[in-house]
């Protein structure tokens, strides 16, 4: 076999979700696109991993120091939305329903993975909230092990800031979630939260 | 957003099956590689789209003017199976059970897609009998209407070789296949191509 495909194919495996057939499929489509337009693929994921900064106010991914939400003069920044990672962030703003700014902690706290406290942007966050003009922490992380472990650790942290309202976001049953299909934690969650209704 | 984030996720989705989310996915996980895995992976596909040459032998993909079979003296030069592409070919050598060369055609007759005779490498394949040495030519194309209308082309051309054999490869039921589920025009042919058991 050609070793060039080889490579391709090898290097392609790496990334997640991709097996050899998958990998063999994207190298034969590879061929038949302009040589331009490879070349621009094979720029855009170096540079990428080389040029990618992390925001130095909330740790989101950026091209310079601070990231647009950051920058954005229309966002409220008293108003902290507290996530894991980035994706989370993208799915919020999605919604287009968020005009407050965020704060990444890069993960939760897992002592199996030998991730500590330390290691998430928890410090981070703590001088944004002794700097001030902060009116309330919203926490959506997931509700995982991991992530209760985080939140208990937060919260723990935010008593020192009495005068910030902590809200965690609402658990429930999803649009288009079938009852019959929905753990248990979940229904007792939306039992106990649940809402009178306007007549 | 950040537009290096931006660049790297659009590029991503011009590859087949890899939407926003996959794209997503892979960037995020694409922050977590090493920066020289990463170099390595860009510099492949880039070097594998410049590199890459076809046999001038049998049009399969190679490093070099002729292909990795080609050149292999084991192969038996008087046996030629002719399939579309470079993904059937792999297939077949899969199984280790083929020992002679190919014919890659680079396609099917489609004039849907205005694809002609010409298109494909069959004037390479006539000369490659026209120039000896060859006992049997097995076509291994799909049966697709295109792939009827190259197979009939094809034996068309294939009869100013009257000394060489021309046998397709046996359609059929395949290992796990239900019969239940199995087009009627696979049945029949099945049927039509039953075979006597010893006992």
């Amino acid at each position: 076999m050609s070793k060039l495909l080889d490579n391709v194919t090898g290097e392609l495996q790496r990334l997640p979700g991709i097996g050899r057939r998958t990998a063999l499929r994207l190298a034969m489509h590879i061929l038949k696109m302009e040589t331009s337009t490879v070349d621009s693929l094979a720029a855009s994921i170096a540079s990428f991993r080389h040029d990618i900064r992390y925001c130095r106010s909330c740790n989101n991914l950026s091209d310079g120091d601070l990231c647009p939400i950051c920058t954005d003069p229309r966002r409220d920044r008293s108003t902290i939305c507290v996530v894991e990672q980035v994706a989370d962030l993208m799915s919020i703003e999605n919604t287009a329903q968020y005009h407050g700014v965020y704060h990444v902690l890069g993960g939760v706290i897992s002592p199996m993975q030998g991730i500590g406290p330390s290691d998430l942007k928890i410090d981070l966050l703590c001088d944004k909230l002794t700097a001030g003009g902060i009116r309330e922490v919203i926490i959506a992380i997931s509700t995982s092990v991991e992530g209760e472990t985080t939140l208990f650790y937060l919260l723990n942290r935010l008593k020192a800031f009495p005068e910030v309202k902590v809200t965690t976001i609402a658990r429930g049953i999803g649009f288009g979630d079938e009852l019959e299909y929905v753990d248990e934690l979940t229904i007792t969650h939306a039992l106990m939260n649940r809402r009178e209704v306007e007549r």
